[in-house]
């Protein structure tokens, strides 16, 4: 067993599918995710199953939201020649495993993620759904049916990963030592700003430039954007480190940041043609993004095959790991004969 | 989709494999599954999933457990043609169910659960398994997968099927009403007394006749047995309600216990006649179940090919359900193109 080592590491990456993808997203984490395919086997989950655990009585929006989710991938430059695109849900051997892991991990062990803390800190642990309860349960599933060795995180991320590899180790004790023990990938996960200033961008803030967004549609928010309020007339001396506008030339013109800063402060630019000039910025850079994703809708059969297939390579997977983990752990009827 | 009912009722029932079968069992369920499998549609889970929440360290113990059950089954007349005997474990869409239900419900409403509430007066809320305080939800997973309509429990099982109800229930409100709300069926299940006389027959307490044993050994193990500690001599008067002795005449041999009962308060008959009496009914009654259990030893791959054809049929069952699940929940992915 342990001659047979992965040569290549294995990523998982994903994103409950709650809602579309929006600038935040990827500046958080799907520009690092075109970057990882090149490097690692890369596994992108569409985390449906658990986008109920807080959706579920809106699992019509989910099913939309998959298919949404894969087109902001692809559009993005998600290649789905390098990585492997597919549904949670497809694969029934999470929940398999889920369950499995459930049997060995206490309710205590789960109040200490800080998810579950701060979610109970509102509700109580007695209102929490079962189900949500049980989510570091379920990702520790995610990450085991495909072996990833790397999970790219945020460092406020880091004891989620914790909780996987101690669910992977007391599996690998008590049974036979088949599942693999992932490693953090901590990186500093950007926090993109709200278009109101007033919390980092979401979708249930209303705050969000979506990335299907067409050329019109940016330069109307970005225009409707707050800014320093202190800066009435254009040589108002400003504070672009309060401002979201300056942080999203930060975000996405490195560049030319450190001028608009000047400019912003000395009262040397007015708010109008700094976010004319950031509009133009995230245009151009979404222009690739707007061809690949007029390519798949005018395909959209396209999106169902590249889930399909994701789906069914991980689904082969799934198989042998729990194959893998049927037999380690004795229940393997009717495999031996 | 109200139009097409079943006409027969269809039965679950099943055991955890944490252990071989005994008389208490017998007594308790099994004899009653006999006679249903000519009444209902019956299937009978061989709950191995569920065996872990207590015993997922012995997971070998709990393979062998499941054909050693299957056994038993057959050795007391749950004939294979007529009832629907199955692996649990073997069917991940129990799991995916499961999982399913566990977005809905409340850590609160399990916490009201007698067998969660009784486990967790000894060890805590806190100090539970999450796999063990999820028992009623993958209880209710296990009756409706197959969309069972009758439950046959003690008395103090009720509760157990009202979660089920209310988990389906909600189920219904919150999809589509395509899952049934089964019924309880409730019956005396008579427990049998242990051979120590001092609590009821369990593999735990080590007071048990079990299925598989040979006439020689049911002979030892009464002739061991504690009776009533007052008679010393013949002629003493007896307690036969506190005798084990005695509640197994009532449970094996009804028609004579009367005869018996007075007798032993008359001091008429003694200890050892009294054994050998019921030793003898019950060996009588073991017979058939003996050379039932001959047929199956002589050819062991007979148990496999069972469990595989009802484990199959049971999986039909469970894929039809689950895509009727999935489309009522509006995750149905690629069916509908
Ligand atoms: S000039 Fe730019 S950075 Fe400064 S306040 Fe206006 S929009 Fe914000
Ligand atoms: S005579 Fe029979 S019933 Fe009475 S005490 Fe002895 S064994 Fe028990």
């Amino acid at each position: 067993m342990t001659e047979k080592r992965q040569i290549k590491d294995r990523v998982l990456t994903g994103d409950r599918t709650t809602g579309k993808l929006h600038l935040g997203h990827y500046v958080g984490s799907l520009k690092k995710r075109v970057e990882m395919q090149d490097k690692y086997e890369t596994f992108v989950l569409l985390a449906d199953v658990q986008a109920l655990t807080t959706h579920f009585d809106q699992p019509q929006q989910i099913q939309k939201n998959v298919r949404q989710i894969t087109e902001d991938y692809l559009a993005v430059g998600i290649d789905p020649e390098k990585a492997v695109v597919f549904v949670q849900s497809l694969i029934p051997e999470i929940a398999e495993l889920t369950i499995y892991f459930s049997m060995f991990v206490t309710v205590n062990s789960l109040r200490h993620n800080p998810t579950i803390k701060s979610e109970a800190a509102e509700r109580g642990y007695k209102d929490l759904y079962y189900g949500f309860l049980g989510y570091p349960v379920s990702q520790a599933a995610d990450i085991s049916f495909c072996k990833a060795t790397l999970v790219p995180v945020g460092e406020d991320q880091i004891p989620h990963i914790e909780q996987t590899r101690k669910i992977v180790r007391r599996f690998n004790e008590l049974y036979k030592p088949i599942l693999v023990e992932p490693k953090a990938v901590v990186g500093e996960i950007p926090r993109l700003q709200g278009l109101d200033g007033k919390s980092k961008m979401s979708k249930s803030m209303d705050n969000a430039i979506y990335l299907d967004s067409s050329q019109e549609e940016v330069m109307q928010k970005i225009r409707k954007a707050l800014t320093d309020p202190a800066r009435i007339r254009k040589d108002d001396p400003g504070h672009p480190e309060i401002c979201p506008i300056f942080s999203y030339h930060e975000a996405f013109s490195k560049e030319t940041s450190n001028e608009i800063l000047e400019s912003c402060k000395a009262g040397k630019i007015g708010c109008v043609e700094c976010k004319q000039l950031i509009a133009g910025r995230i245009n151009v850079m979404m222009e690739p993004m707007r061809e690949r994703r007029q390519i798949y809708r005018s395909r959209p059969s396209l999106i169902d095959e590249i889930l399909l297939a994701g789906t069914q390579r991980a689904k082969g997977i799934a198989e042998e790991t729990m194959k893998e983990v049927r037999e380690a752990m004795g229940i393997n009827y009717f495999y031996n004969r």
